[in-house]
């Protein structure tokens, strides 16, 4: 830390990505990518604002907004496109938190809820997940604080259904409840389609997991049309050109071939369950996921020994240190190849 | 605003971004963009990233910074990169100016200054330009302030030698100096020299001006490494995938064919001339720029009715309201066939 760092920020916790080794290639199972590339079209999309890299990108991000409002069934004043869906998650923090709002999310989710809130200095609180791992909607009934729920949740890739993100949102009328949907294109349900009856609810997704670009750094949010009005006012006074012209028009061709997306989604829910299959034959535990990963452990081995063994293989995992959930990796969901040499080299390591 | 929005930023002005209208094609000279496309080698680095989108960027950006390390003479330690400098500037003020910090910065300079300082709560001094518009150095002599200075200036386009820049650095030693050159490769002198001599030293550049890669949104920084692991610890609580791989790559090109840039640079002075030339000879006053756009006022016409005029024409330019510059309209200089038609317009407005 130089002599010249504020203050404000000296005891911050910056999030900890995923590790991007570089020394040799893995199979890459620990960011949650997609194996699949970019439709054919984006490439060709991009092709063309090359040409016109000099001029700047529409700050409005119109024929974006357009069409994802076109696919989602809501106004383009609803929808508010970001420089990956983490921009949207800080703006969105900092627009509906504060003293008087502060936050609530579980204990167990995103690692990066904690580190926004300190950022803005947000007073926040982490609710225990129930024993299984699950979020009790119970917890976050008239709580009075800004909620952020994750659903699918990560690192779990447990889903809660849509009636009890409705009693939240019915139970908080004066907060914002922020539904990050990161991975609800693997087997949750969106709540978007509640946004017309909700002028409380944000939905925060991305295109970097479904839609293969994580990249291209492309997120959105859904929401009443006075929430995204404050949501550009924060980003009017941030950075009005956060979306560069060539990720603009990628998004557009992504909708364009949306089939593509929705089929990969798909084969990766078909690769879920053959991987959870498997692991369970080896006498795993996992969790119920509707993501593009999954929440494993074994009594014969720890999670932080499990990941270290799989790298040796030249398969990546991620682990969490965190007590409660140290004895478990998370396995992004790949090709079914991809999947088969992880198991294969499970056996390995135990023996089995 | 909804009911949601925090008190925090509801007296909030954000940035008013210059004006990008579709209804028809303009002679475009409102948001200093450069008139030539990005260097061939561009597009093709950027179509190599296209089939590797599923993956995220590398969030060190450590090929680019390892470049602009190799160009500036300067470790990769000592680079930040931004999605745009905007980000950077913002990282900087969150970084380096609190309450015991203040900002100080002139009062005609880049209008995002004081939306930042505003957006981050921090207190803000305005120093008025000399009556020449320039910037009077002494003005910001051990001032005890977080001292911003746009090199050149915009949008004067007028530059501080950097004799100045340096004397403000030795007489502030205990706070930062931030210099935003945006414009410096149009006849500027860069203080980047001067980082292994400064410790409270920030340099801020962008690759939107001479390096056509405005719609790519790519900035960076250059200080001291203490400085910059400062910023890195604001990234990563903010946005640790800033820059895509799309752009990474394209700003690894645009540096591996620097010489194109240089000479379009070079035309753009010689254009530069030629346009201050004309408009003096039509009996305009024309500060002395060395930027890539001119401010430019006549005695016949005032500054907004200039520009409704040359709007109305198919010429955009672009016009401040701010009392003491409304006289005047800033120019972005253009091919020469883009000042010419500016030109001949100007005079058919003025009967000339």
């Amino acid at each position: 830390m130089s002599k010249f760092f504020t203050e404000k920020f000296a005891a911050l916790e910056p999030y900890t990505p995923g590790e991007q080794p570089r020394d040799m290639q893995y199979v890459k199972l620990n960011t949650n990518e997609s194996p699949f590339p970019p439709s054919a079209g984006v490439a060709e999309a991009v092709a063309k604002e090359c040409s016109k890299l000099q001029l700047y990108s529409d700050p409005e991000s119109t024929a974006l907004r357009k069409r994802l409002a076109e696919v989602y069934g809501v106004k383009p004043s609803q929808v508010l496109v970001s420089n990956g869906s983490d921009e949207a998650l800080n703006f969105a923090f900092m627009a509906f938190a504060d003293e008087k709002s502060p936050l609530a999310f579980p204990d167990i989710t995103y690692g990066f809820y904690p580190v926004f809130a300190q950022l803005n200095h947000i007073p926040y609180t982490q609710i225990p997940l129930k024993e299984d791992f699950s979020i009790d909607p119970a917890d976050y009934m008239a709580i009075h604080k800004t909620v952020v729920i994750a659903n699918p949740n990560a690192p779990t890739g447990m889903c809660l259904p849509l009636q009890d993100i409705e009693d939240i949102l019915k139970s908080n009328p004066g907060n914002v409840v922020i539904v990050d949907e990161a991975y609800v294109d693997f087997g949750g349900e969106s709540a978007v389609k509640l946004v017309e009856h909700y002028e409380n609810l944000l939905v925060v997704q991305t295109f970097s997991k479904s839609r293969s670009m994580a990249g291209a750094r492309l997120g959105f949010a859904i929401g009443n049309e006075k929430l995204i009005a404050d949501l550009n006012t924060i980003r009017y006074s941030t950075n009005p050109y956060n979306v560069n012209r060539m990720t603009e028009f990628a998004g557009v061709a992504a909708l364009e071939e949306n089939d593509y997306y929705l089929q990969n989604a798909k084969t990766i829910m078909a690769n879920r369950a053959w991987t959870v299959s498997e692991l369970q034959k080896l006498g795993f535990t996992v969790l119920d996921s509707k993501a593009n990963f999954v929440f494993a452990k074994s009594d014969k081995i720890d999670g932080e020994k499990l990941y270290k063994e799989l790298k040796a293989r030249g398969v990546l995992v991620r682990h969490f240190t965190k007590a409660r959930i140290s004895p478990y990796v998370r396995i992004t969901i790949g090709t079914l190849q991809q999947m088969e040499t992880l198991i294969e080299k499970i056996k390995e390591i135990l023996g089995a």
